[in-house]
């Protein structure tokens, strides 16, 4: 298939996820209608190649990645998906297989997270592909779940299992599987962690129980160990944490349980896109309830208190530990 | 200055420019409070370094640039900005300060047009410089001006004045002065071109004149003949236009009174960020007035008729202008 140009690549590929206020990808801007009651939510997240993504990473993967990590922030704050616009700065050999493989994997998830395309923009760039996503959406009038907002006493929360990703990524690092940990691993554990990087979970169903019971939440991007810390300092607050109490796959257990140095990149390493929050005591068990009604598994890891240092993790002699690096960087 | 780190670019530069819904770019996501009677517009630009802008351009420069292109699709479609979110994809080597004055330029513009800074996200990129920004206006409900909706016998409007910016660029790529036509330019000619250029003016002001009088428009970032093209085709319009017509700076006429050629580059060049639109005879007159209160020239170039063909530019002669490349592609 010959590189299309700007206009054909639109009217193929992307034109048909638009939603109607995208007014056919034709027009200088997208429309989104009042939403009476409701506030609008807005986030934005770009991925390069060869930083947040592997160049051959699938391309259906690497699109539904770009947009599964702004729904996270937008699962975050407790709204619900409107729309999105897309940019996209594309390097001289990108082929048009490889945009239809994007754009087809764009597609499955605009429509299975009812996100459909506003808008967009395609340049071409002298650089690696880069991906530019801002995603919109709604939250009821002043219902908007915050970062910061975290009280003492509060049960902080996880979704879902951690470190699963970074495990992926180390072991998509490491094909040759030169680590001792990395030799022994099950092909089916090794696949599920390897998809666990490919491709988050935006946890979307939380949003009404966030709504509903949380003080304050965030979507873990860059590691549990700093983004909790992230969220308990603006309040003033840290935390005790026993490492065993973090949820973790089974994949990811077995591994730890042999190699538990392993503990240190699942608390610290990125692209968990699971979410964190912090709910009071007097209503974890209706936060549970609704959280088990939304088929979302959560946990709660430790108890918010008054603090200025980070939050301390415990292994189960109750030493602390002590990380090298306790944030993932993309930057 | 060394270079700072991202949560350190955030809070020195970017922080301060930041709306209240923003949540001091410490939250996932920025709020945008619900407007009664009014919808929301989402338009989105992305610029590498080297194709949308020169790498040794100023900083504060690119950052207005980036923000300008921008608000020209919120001008297009009779909206008032609200706040934009920002991408940053950054080259290794780019300095703390050239961020800072990209920063300073980005405050300068986002007072100016009381668009403040929503969010965003800034990662590194092993290539060149990519900036993604998305803007969100309001435009009263319903009130959107669409591109699609010329009809025959509609005026066809041209703010400011066209092909500065396409001169502009030209003299950029020849600093030497090497063509004929650019030795004999006087500096002040050449310091305006290349300004009109490097700063574009989104005719915001033109917003209600636009949605009380105007069937359609757009803004012109491609050259105006490929996006009149665009802009009639929709509805199966063409026009025949006097080139002598087009409004013209006064440095563009001294030049093309010299070097007739230029016209080519003039009407298909592109970086105006000038607004097309089209009006009914009958309220050409009130549009023409409200446009002079909100101080931006307009001058009727044309009138659509129906036709499949794009529209056709002549001369004094009445000979039909040939284009080699009728449009302009960042693309």
């Amino acid at each position: 298939m010959p590189r299309p140009s700007e206009d054909e690549l639109i009217a193929t590929f992307f034109a048909p996820l638009a939603a109607p206020g995208g007014l056919g990808l034709r027009d200088d801007a997208a429309i989104l209608p009042e939403m009476p009651g409701q506030d609008i939510v807005a986030t934005t997240d770009m991925l390069a190649a060869g930083v947040h993504f592997f160049p051959d990473d699938p391309p259906g993967a690497v699109a539904r990645k770009a947009l599964r990590v702004n729904l996270s922030d937008l699962a975050a704050k407790g709204a619900e998906p409107r729309g999105f616009l897309l940019g996209l700065a594309l390097p001289e050999d990108l082929t048009a297989d490889w945009l239809a493989g994007f754009a087809q994997g764009l597609r499955e998830d605009a429509a299975a997270y009812k996100c459909p395309l506003l808008g967009g923009d395609t340049v071409k760039s002298p650089g690696p592909l880069v991906i530019s996503i801002t995603a919109l959406g709604a939250v009821p009038e002043q219902k908007l779940v915050p970062r910061k907002g975290v009280a003492a006493g509060d049960l902080l929360y996880v979704s879902g299992t951690i470190g699963d990703a970074a495990l992926g990524l180390k072991l998509r690092l490491d094909p040759v599987r030169s680590e001792p940990w990395a030799k022994r691993i099950s092909q089916a554990d090794a696949a599920y962690l390897a998809e666990r990087y490919l491709l988050p979970q935006p946890r979307l169903c939380l949003r009404e129980a966030l709504r509903a019971h949380a003080h304050a939440a965030m979507d873990i991007s860059d590691g549990l160990a700093g983004d909790l810390e992230k969220m308990l300092k603006l309040t003033g607050m840290t935390a005790r944490i026993m490492a065993a109490d973090i949820p973790l796959s089974s994949a990811a257990l077995r591994l730890v349980q042999r190699s538990p140095l392993l503990l240190e990149p699942i608390l610290t390493g990125g692209d968990d896109y699971e979410l964190i929050c912090a709910v009071p005591p007097s209503e974890s068990e209706a936060f549970e309830t609704k959280a088990k009604a939304a088929g979302v598994p959560v946990r709660a890891v430790g108890t918010a208190e008054q603090g200025e240092i980070p939050p301390v993790f415990k292994d189960r002699e109750g030493r602390a530990l002590i990380f090298a690096r306790p944030s993932f960087r993309h930057f």
